[in-house]
């Protein structure tokens, strides 16, 4: 059955694909000649093109922020609860941009997309990519859009990260740089479960080393443990046990080996869905972003020292029982802006639940987004009386 | 070359089988006919019988509690830290009994042993044995002692869950319960991280569905991500960045897939040790038990009502960073204490370590427990001058 559009969506929309053939150098030290971006637009650039606003995604997202793709999606993009007319990213106001990073499994270049050198999938042999080089890939990005300068640059968690690197790489590039429960570089016990997300990959006989396209393969049961870890670290142990506490499947028990607590048969079910729409080598690629990301690393390890050429204003947002990217990792970023007397604010939402709180339209989360968006808003000029 | 066994070590032990025929029935309504127990005892028991402790393990213990196998053991016992002539745990005073549980790989009855009615290993038919059948079967085994009261009943972690049980289970049957690191039920967080290691071995092709053993066969990876998962759990994030922090393997960041930074190496080379010492079939049951562990299921989730039975006294130990069973967790068990006006006393060592800590000689920690112990101690007969 067809979908009723909510009025307040940007409806269907349609992805673009736009082709770069600068070549671009990594970090890696290794070269992409050509690449595609595919991206999503939501809202009207205004006449003197000052109302673009850059939406980074995080591990598992893509260009596809709002709306409806058919009449038979069943879901909407990944953040359509704040992108929208009217929403807390107004559409009506602001022209909103959304891409698929390099190496990225939803139609940018990646390790699923045909090699032109070698006219197969890149596979494994896609190189590392890290936030610089997807801040430098939507810097083109925005050169090709006509975008001298964002209203705002926007992320959640690895987003975020993109947010923050945008603001010291290319000062001048934008206005406003919001930040959501993001950490300025990963902690060994972050890594740690990205390692295990890894090893579960690649050890899955099905990886057949990351040329599975060719032995027309998926490593399913590696990504599905990858995915379990990684969603137990999205919720928070609060907020499972609202939602699950220690429920069991068929209200007695089993004494068996298989699911016996729904909190098991629901991480298998996000597991498997997650194994077949997911592609293997993407995962690899954007957890060793997220190991790799360091910006101080660069200043002499002072994450003060490298915002200190930063021209924006800052907000920083993080959410109580967040324990992958915590409170205190916000925290961290907040005392170097402040140690650098950049303008910052903060805000710590309560929410039970976990990192994942980043995506739900939480009410107190809303307002002060919404109010962050205020200033952003301040500064345009006024949308003509015709729209 | 052969080890210089320390002066305050129990030396060089030997672990003993013992046989039981008295049909055990178990919580999941099936029955062993007969089983081993496989222990360790160190020191003498007394005349009057009184100096009994019944030390329980955890996940991957066992009985070998203290001193060594043989000369060129590398490593003694799991909990040698605490066990010894003039240790917290006194084997001068004491007559200390390890055993590895029903369902363990170290000899007691269990999958990877031969099932006596079909000449092959019980592997994945060996029924699921909970902490209160394990605590029958250590009654048992008190009486094949000639234990009728132990002194106390000691354990972490799991092994703290047993101690609770026999509080409830044996009211008579011990004077002191001491509870270190442990919760009165598992969180659903804890039971999601226990499902991802499950998931991790038994879809390992190698694990045949149970039957590797026939199979020649070992599911390593899946034991190996199993333990690195596992592993995570046991240390703190503090921990693992006063350890670990973000230092690289190499001295330089090599852009691959493989490990960068050291806490990937460990976390591996810890996996892939314990793939080959431990038995798969053993940790699904082990965790198994620790999901199904809630001795107040039985009395309307009241855990109050649960020990309202009990006649010991009761000493809680829980560290400040353990995230899997946090001080919370060992509060509630306090709390119920004492709602149910038992004796109770509590205490929070201030550690990095996680969750690890319990097994960690760390002075506070060792002077409450002496402190715990010097009360056991008090109530027993005065050692004979000859000793």
């Amino acid at each position: 059955m067809p979908i009723a559009i909510p009025a307040d969506s940007v409806g269907l929309v349609q992805p673009q694909q736009l082709h770069f053939d600068q070549p671009l150098d990594l970090a890696c030290g290794r070269r992409l000649d050509n690449y595609n971006l595919t991206i999503e637009t939501y809202g009207t650039l205004n006449a003197d093109r000052s109302n673009a606003i850059l939406i980074c995604h995080a591990l598992s997202g893509n260009h596809h922020l709002a709306g409806y793709h058919s009449m038979d999606d069943r879901k909407p993009g990944w953040w359509d609860s704040a992108i929208g007319p009217g929403k807390v990213i107004d559409t009506g106001r602001y022209f909103v941009v959304g891409l698929n990073n390099l190496g990225g499994c939803h139609g940018s270049t990646g390790p699923n997309q045909i090699n032109p050198d070698t006219h197969k999938p890149y596979g494994p042999d896609f190189p590392i990519v890290t936030v610089p080089d997807w801040v430098e890939s939507q810097a083109r990005l925005a050169d090709r859009l006509g975008i001298s300068q964002w209203a705002a640059v926007i992320g959640g968690s690895l987003g975020g990260m993109q947010a923050l690197q945008w603001a010291i790489d290319f000062p001048q590039r934008l206005r406003h740089c919001i930040i959501i429960a993001a950490a300025a570089k990963l902690s060994a016990q972050n890594i740690a479960f990205n390692e295990v997300a890894r090893q579960a990959i690649t050890r899955d006989p099905q990886f057949y080393d990351g040329h599975y396209y060719a032995e027309n393969a998926i490593p399913k049961t590696g990504l599905m443990l990858a995915r379990m870890v990684g969603h137990i670290t999205y919720l928070s142990d609060d907020g499972m046990r609202e939602k699950f506490g220690r429920d069991i499947n068929s209200g007695q028990l089993s004494f068996g080996l298989g699911p016996q607590f729904q909190i098991e048969s629901y991480l298998q079910y996000q597991g498997e869905r997650f194994s077949t729409a997911f592609d293997a080598n993407t995962y690899l690629l954007m957890t060793k972003a997220l190991d790799y990301f360091d910006p101080a690393a660069d200043y002499g390890d002072s994450l003060s020292e490298a915002v200190s050429g930063t021209q924006c204003t800052f907000k920083v947002i993080s959410f109580t029982t967040d324990w992958r990217f915590s409170p205190e990792r916000s925290r961290e970023i907040v005392d170097a802006l402040i140690d650098a007397r950049k303008p910052v604010s903060y805000a710590e939402i309560d929410s039970p639940q976990g990192h994942d709180a980043f995506l739900i339209p939480i009410p107190r989360y809303m307002e002060v987004f919404g109010a962050c968006m205020q200033q952003v808003a301040a500064e345009l000029p006024p949308v003509p009386e015709s729209r």
